[in-house]
């Protein structure tokens, strides 16, 4: 049992807290917009873990060994705003008053990229739970690389707060049971555990026993009143003892403490007190009632105490640091490479210098590729959801990352794409270049995360296999129809779908460099052939998202194919050569990207008054952008069909033949 | 302790059971494609299921009454169609022989809708898990609704079998969560416990226990050996006992039970065994090498049998029934009209004269819709993932559904969208017509289970609200960009953005109609102004998915609007009028709709020549379609912010006078 150490003065922590609490309730109240319920109920753990236990540096927000906090219940931001104020980053009190204004820097969720201190962005359920697992594994995972006998640069712990909401997402279940699986013992959730729900009493949709499930997950769970700070600091000091698992502490609250009629009630959940609620909560718990923001000064001079208490293992941290700089610069400039995501300048080339020029099918050019990239790039860690036999996406020489081994690259995820993406999105903030595949229908089941790993702009690299119809006696479950359309609406989102073992090359190259946001790759399942390039190909037109793969001057027709489509769009002008209708082909492996090539590039590549066909495996959505309304889109706007390859070429019209034969018949029309 | 009743002739059973072994095998090897292992080792399982415990009847595979059987673990498939055709229905051995080929019943996965007896299309996994909760509750709902004291129409059971893929996805344990919450003594569940993943050993990524798990969602948790008929019977009927919670036997089984080097691994999982472990399995199991899809007459006549045993419950049912018809018509006709989802023929008609006309949300709009469509159509039920305040769609009058309270319409989902997703897909199989309410945006979470909707063609209402960046303060995490461009590129899924009551009602009108497929209605958080119509307005153009709402002799400039960019709309086009430049206006709720309609609709609605500019409030992707090259897109092609509802329509550029200005350069330019 642990004795808490005593405070020195407890009315003085009672006041942080309060401040805490009213922050939140100010900044709410002022916005007319906003979520005070969670911030009051959850100020005493949110005071207790930033003065007792989470190692930061408000000075250097970027410190790589600092603990992470993830607040997964997005919605309570304005405690994680007062706590970063406090604190001392760089947030200031007027920048609460403007809670949820335009460009302000507390939008109503947290931001990371936005907001110095928010380690991720929340908001979407669950995910936070799932980011902290990644920046937890991440952790493990530099410290096998990295830790001498001297001296552990990883020694990071990550604190998340998560609400009923959070535990109940099917996301956080597949991330629970992972960080159970790799006894992530440097992980803390802190479960807010208030009764209340959007619709009311959580008694309406959640009777599970939570820490029964936590335990079978193989986690140490602890129990909490979390309007007692001494009982909160003992259960989170059992918590960070428990290292060879990770740990959840149920905190009872109550939401919206301190509010005479609303607390422990959903409607202090998702809207403001009204002046005449916070009047009385502040008067309950002894507050002044003007003027609103307070922060007495003892109780900024608390944070600033704290952060001074946490100098020294910052310091020792950086000299230990600049002492391994000196005693071994390699190990050094490694762990600076993989903290910065530094890659070679020359990768992209140096891929497509190396890349596959055989048939093959671009899933096995992406084996050979991922090898190459694996060798240039340390940071490249990643996995499958129980799909690696086919989705070819392991990283050869490297063991399996796996409790009490962190020192491989490679993930075994199971079934959950979900999990993988949220994870990939944790390890993607530190230290790593992560990757995650699957079949590209099941893009659908981390489409939550692969969105907000668009949206933080994280550089993650989404590898999805078997990505058309041509798949074949799976099956409509396993068939992509609407995804490669429905992932290129997403905003930061690249999207490449190689045609042959140098574009798929290049890809992977674009995919390392492009640092500000994520990159899919769709890649196929069946044998695609290895497409001819004239001698003085240059490989630089595969960064313009899309290219003249066969010229023919003067044609008036242009066919344009990405992927598996390409090498039948090529035979199809040849047989449409035959007959007397000439035709270029554009292969375009990223559309989204040669859009946003310059005119003349754009002109030259699509000359324009000429007729276009575009040629996708895959809805036509979209695709009027390119053909343009007197154009010819052939893609397959209905479900797919379980049948061998070449009946389903046939079936849908992708033999060169039946190409020709609907390009002829639509230039007659 | 349950004594299993002793078999005639133990040697039969052995026999039938090898019969289903092999008839999987054979498929996959002549297919050359798809999954013997999961069928090898669990044909023992399947056949004590239906030998000793599934009520139903080949002659008459719709009966309302029946048990169902749901293969969550699709990739099986053989197993189920194995079953199905010793069971009797209608799918003959030549359709074995022709597994995943082109147009054959027994495609890869197992398809609802395509194979006779198939209760849902699987595998996906986890979504059967969640089918098989929304039938079982469906039964207890019917139940509640029907049961006198002298008999109870629908006293089905729902059995399934699932594999640990199913039961990593998140999408099990939301849906499990529920389960146990509403205590569904009527959903068996067993699990296929063989310990192989594709990538290998369950050792690598599965390591907790489900068993604990379960209980703590409030299951009765049994183990058997799976090869062992006797245990597995005794623990079948334990599970059947347990009335008052739902059941998962985990079945410890071996994966390709029976083959003499792949039993037990990951090479049985995902490929033919080739002949030489096919013989060696014969074999190892005393069946006969040739022919291949053996089946003994002894076998044949086990199984029919076992449909003659059935046959007294089937027939005391519709006696029953038909007494039910004669004492108390209303209720069996109330009955007839759940099970065949009739709604009035007049329903659109009625909806949209009792439509909402003042300013108001669409969201609250969809409330008052709501409540006319209830009163005319019992089969509707449904409920919210956890935000019914803000969602506004519960059923006035009528209590929640819970445990052991089964007469009520309103469901509360938690934060569950993705289980929510697959449990409306049970439903919409067993007699309801159920909707399913949650934020636009958090479609991402539901989506595998919209798509299968939409695969599987269920009548299933999807109601989203908060439809646009224009909620406001709650920032990017909440706003949807890519969301109605991504849900309109799949196939068979009606998306419906109305602007005001009238157009909502309409939307609810359509969705009722439309019984083969499911409909998306996305409704504003925003308050958007009634729209002014002409007194001659017919509201059939409604069902057209795009109509003009402002006419104008000889303008030769259309805009075109859905849902909340309407009103702004209007009000553009009046300031483009006072600058000279006349302007219709389109409203297109549905243009997917919209463009299925005959060319000279079209052509009325959109003159060809004329200009076109789109204006909605979310990404530009897939609108070219509609405004042509030469047109322009009006959209939000990038994250949203947080920020009070009007800084963003400023800031956006979606205030009329925006709008007007840039319609203006763009003509200008």
């Amino acid at each position: 049992m642990h004795s808490p150490a005593p405070t020195l003065d407890p009315a003085l922590d009672q006041r942080a807290v309060n401040t805490i609490r009213f922050l939140a309730v100010d900044a709410v109240e002022q916005a007319k917009s906003g979520h005070p319920g969670m911030p009051m109920g959850m100020a005493d753990v949110a005071y207790v873990l930033w003065t007792k236990f989470l190692r930061y540096q408000p000075a250097d927000p970027a410190w790589p060994n600092r603990d992470r906090f993830v607040l997964s219940a997005g919605h309570g931001s304005m405690l994680l705003y007062a706590m970063l104020h406090l604190a001392g980053y760089a947030l200031p009190l007027e920048e609460l008053k403007r809670f949820r204004k335009l460009h302000s820097l507390t939008p109503g969720h947290p931001e990371a990229g936005h907001t110095v201190g928010v380690e991720t962005t929340t908001g979407p359920l669950g995910q936070g739970f799932g980011n902290a697992v990644g920046m937890a594994i991440a952790s493990r995972m530099m410290s096998a690389r990295f830790a001498t006998p001297g001296f552990d640069p990883a020694t990071w712990r990550v604190f998340g707060i998560c609400g009923d909401g959070d535990l109940m997402e099917g996301v956080s279940s597949e991330a629970a049971s992972l960080a159970g699986h790799w006894g992530l013992g440097n992980l803390v959730i802190v479960y807010d555990d208030n009764h209340i729900s959007i619709e009311g009493d959580t008694q309406l949709a959640f009777t599970e026993d939570v820490g029964q499930r936590f335990e079978a997950y193989g986690w140490h769970v602890e129990r909490a009143n979390a309007q007692d700070r001494a009982d909160v600091e003992r259960a989170l000091h059992a918590a960070v003892g428990a290292t060879d698992r990770p740990s959840l502490v149920i905190a009872r609250s109550t939401i919206a403490y301190g509010a005479p009629s609303k607390a422990g009630t959903a409607a202090a959940h998702g809207e403001p007190l009204g002046p005449e609620e916070v009047e009385g909560a502040k008067r309950a718990l002894g507050w002044p009632l003007a003027p609103p923001f307070l922060v007495p000064d003892d109780v900024r001079a608390r944070f600033t105490t704290r952060a001074a208490e946490l100098r020294p293992d910052y310091d020792a941290w950086h000299a230990a640091m600049q002492a391994m700089r000196a005693s071994d610069p390699a190990r050094a400039s490694q762990w600076e490479a993989l903290v910065e995501r530094r890659i070679p300048p020359d990768t992209f080339e140096q891929l497509v210098a190396q890349a596959p020029r055989t048939a093959a099918a671009t899933r096995a050019h992406g084996n050979a590729v991922l090898q190459h990239a694996a060798a240039l790039v340390p940071a490249l860690v990643g996995g499958s959801a129980d799909l690696e036999p086919s989705t070819k996406t392991a990283i050869k020489g490297s063991p399996a990352i796996q409790r009490g081994a962190f020192a491989g690259r490679n993930f075994h995820f199971g079934v959950r794409e979900h999990g993988m993406g949220s994870i990939l999105n944790g390890l993607s903030g530190a230290g790593f270049l992560p990757y995650g595949a699957s079949f590209l229908v099941f893009t659908d089941y981390a489409r939550p995360a692969i969105r907000l790993s668009a949206l933080m702009r994280r550089q993650v690299v989404w590898v999805f296999t078997h990505d058309s119809v041509f798949l074949g006696e799976d099956g409509p479950t396993h068939e992509p129809i609407e995804h490669l359309a429905s992932l290129r609406a997403i905003p930061n989102l690249l999207v490449e779908r190689p045609a042959d073992g140098i574009e798929t090359a290049a890809a992977w190259g674009l995919a390392l460099e492009n640092r500000d946001g994520p990159t899919l790759i769709a890649l196929s399942r069946q044998t695609l052939p290895a497409l001819e390039r004239d001698s003085d190909f240059d490989p630089s037109v595969l960064r313009r998202g899309g290219y003249v793969l066969r010229e023919v001057r003067d044609a008036a027709l242009t066919l344009i194919a990405t992927g598996s489509e390409v090498g039948p769009a090529i035979e199809a002008a040849t047989l449409l050569d035959a007959m007397g209708r000439t035709a270029r082909v554009v292969s375009m492996p990223a559309p989204q990207l040669f859009l946003a090539q310059d005119a003349a590039y754009r002109d030259r590549v699509l000359p324009p008054g000429g007729r276009r066909v575009s040629i996708e495996a895959g809805s036509t959505y979209g695709w009027e952008r390119i053909v343009g309304e007197r154009g010819l889109a052939i893609g397959i706007d209905r479900y797919g069909e379980s049948a061998p390859l070449a009946a389903l070429q046939e079936y849908f019209g992708f033999t060169p033949a039946r190409i020709a034969g609907r390009v002829t018949e639509w230039l007659a029309g």
